[in-house]
């Protein structure tokens, strides 16, 4: 498949979208990408590593920042890598996009420029979070939407499904609704027609997810709005921080610690390759009429290839398509 | 202070709960237990291990259980060990009340029976997380309220400001609200126009609090609706038991691991000790006209007796006059 990706997304662009990219091509023999945004610096930097011809350049002279208003920046910012990737997926040049750009400008240029999938409400984010069972977990939806109607919610839980189904051939994914206890009477107003809303549905919904159990690997698709994926994601992300943090500060206070730090280190070393999410790519925004992979700012090279890598599976399984079969 | 102390609530009950009381007698001599339950099974429990005059007892023959309706359950059982225990602090017999029961019995006997604080909409309740700081941070509310208004949080924040001048002496605590970015800008239509109320407030309110930096120490008091406390304080928790759990899977898996382990269990036990928030004592049930803790149902002896001291500072400090003060 043809891979479109923003040169100009993220922190550490261009450098390590550009090593993401050689990596990409290296590993699967079946991706070509088309890499959006200054030419004059992209095409230098990859020929410095990479002699194949897997990776084309489209020229973009702009780029969108995360401080401007993302609707006015896609209205006036016509030459940003951003819209021209995003035109590109939009008229079929390209089969899948991946950007670390401003998600504001993310989403807008996926409703405005891609279009929504007919009969979609609203497009959500699905990240993987990982599990202790080896598998992941979606999070739909993890930011895209921060106020929701049960509706929305079902809809992100169809789109959920249809995700595991095409990206990780997880044949009947098993759908739970984020709620503040295990007991199938808890939750608030959103939650509990929700609730109402997935028991009447034919997903496999085997109920509700208490944010303890979230990595618990029960669940194959977790529901739940934006705002509260986000609180979700984010709160895992700190505890695993902090406790890798004091961990740090432990080993560094005596020679014994030091030695012990020293022996356990491969096991510590993949717990936090385990926990990284980031290794398993970005989210996925699903809902438009394009394949297409948010990474988050801060991502470096390994992030960047295996976003690329996830986008070739929605698009090679025909995700949007299926997502078309599931809503109608 | 006298506290009274629910000797039947909470799954290891009795046993675990006299064992609390008599450590915290023990630990603090300004302390006086009433021990509500079953005396016959209550007081030989206590004087096998326990023979000064600290520890008195009420009798209450029944006990209300988790899976009754808890507005039912209060009405049908006057005799059981909660609304006993209510009745007790109602009548100022006591100065305060713990409890590991049926958390909707607590809420429900502490409006019903105590009472809300003239001006309070809604009671709330508040445990405190452990922070990288060697403080904790207030989290209100962790789950009384599950549909807010952004006048219940500007209250949950006075609440929590209160309580945290009381119990940790913190005169000016910091103020955040749980929210999906650090930005102003951020959250949804509740976390916004909470925003605005508590800027206009006279709290030392400092901005938006990402769920990643919850345990930061940059605040002393988030607040948040109980939905969301739910879900950080569960994901929090969920990532903290599923990091110990591959931590305790690897170290088993070579010799070369058991060593490291062993060399760095003190490390370990540390942290382990840090982040277990249970050791900081129950949630304060805060709104309500006495001071009062709800303890986890699976509670061991050790949050019995940070419990029954946490709620001692409460009474000591006056906590209810405090708030009745903030609110008027």
């Amino acid at each position: 498949m043809k891979i479109a990706v923003d040169g100009f997304g993220g922190d550490n662009s261009p450098s390590e979208v550009v090593k993401g990219c050689i990596n990409a091509v290296n590993q699967a023999d079946d991706i070509e990408i088309v890499l959006v945004g200054k030419q004059d610096v992209l095409e230098p930097m990859v020929r410095e590593r990479y002699s194949g011809d897997k990776i084309s350049f489209v020229n973009a002279e702009s780029v969108i920042s995360c401080e401007e208003d993302p609707v006015m920046a896609i209205r006036r910012k016509k030459d940003s890598s951003l819209v021209v990737l995003f035109n590109l997926l939009k008229d079929g040049v390209v089969d899948g996009g991946v950007s670390a750009g401003s998600s504001g400008a993310v989403l807008s240029c996926g409703c405005f420029i891609c279009k929504r999938i007919k009969g979609i409400s609203r497009p959500c984010l699905i990240p993987e979070l990982p599990t202790l069972k080896d598998s992941t977990v979606a999070l739909a939806d993890c930011g895209a939407n921060v106020n929701c109607t049960p509706e929305y919610l079902l809809q992100f839980a169809k789109m959920g499904v249809a995700y595991m189904r095409a990206v990780r051939k997880i044949e009947n994914p098993r759908v739970g609704i984020l709620n503040n206890g295990a007991e199938d009477t808890k939750g608030n107003e959103l939650t509990k027609n929700t609730f109402a809303l997935l028991k009447a549905s034919d997903l496999n919904f085997v109920g509700s997810c208490e944010a303890r159990d979230l990595l618990s690997g029960d669940f194959d698709v977790v529901v739940c709005d934006g705002f509260d994926g986000n609180i979700a994601l984010k709160s895992c992300e700190g505890t695993a921080n902090a406790i890798f943090k004091l961990l740090k500060e432990g080993m560094a206070k005596s020679l014994r610690a030091k030695i012990g730090a020293a022996l356990l280190y491969p096991v510590l070393k993949s717990i936090k390759k385990k926990l990284d999410y980031s290794e398993k790519g970005g989210a996925g925004l699903v809902g438009i009429q394009k394949p297409f992979v948010k990474c988050h700012g801060s991502s470096k090279a390994k992030t960047f290839t295996a976003s690329i890598l996830q986008c070739n599976e929605m698009a090679k399984a025909d995700l949007c398509g299926k997502i078309t079969d599931i809503i109608e």
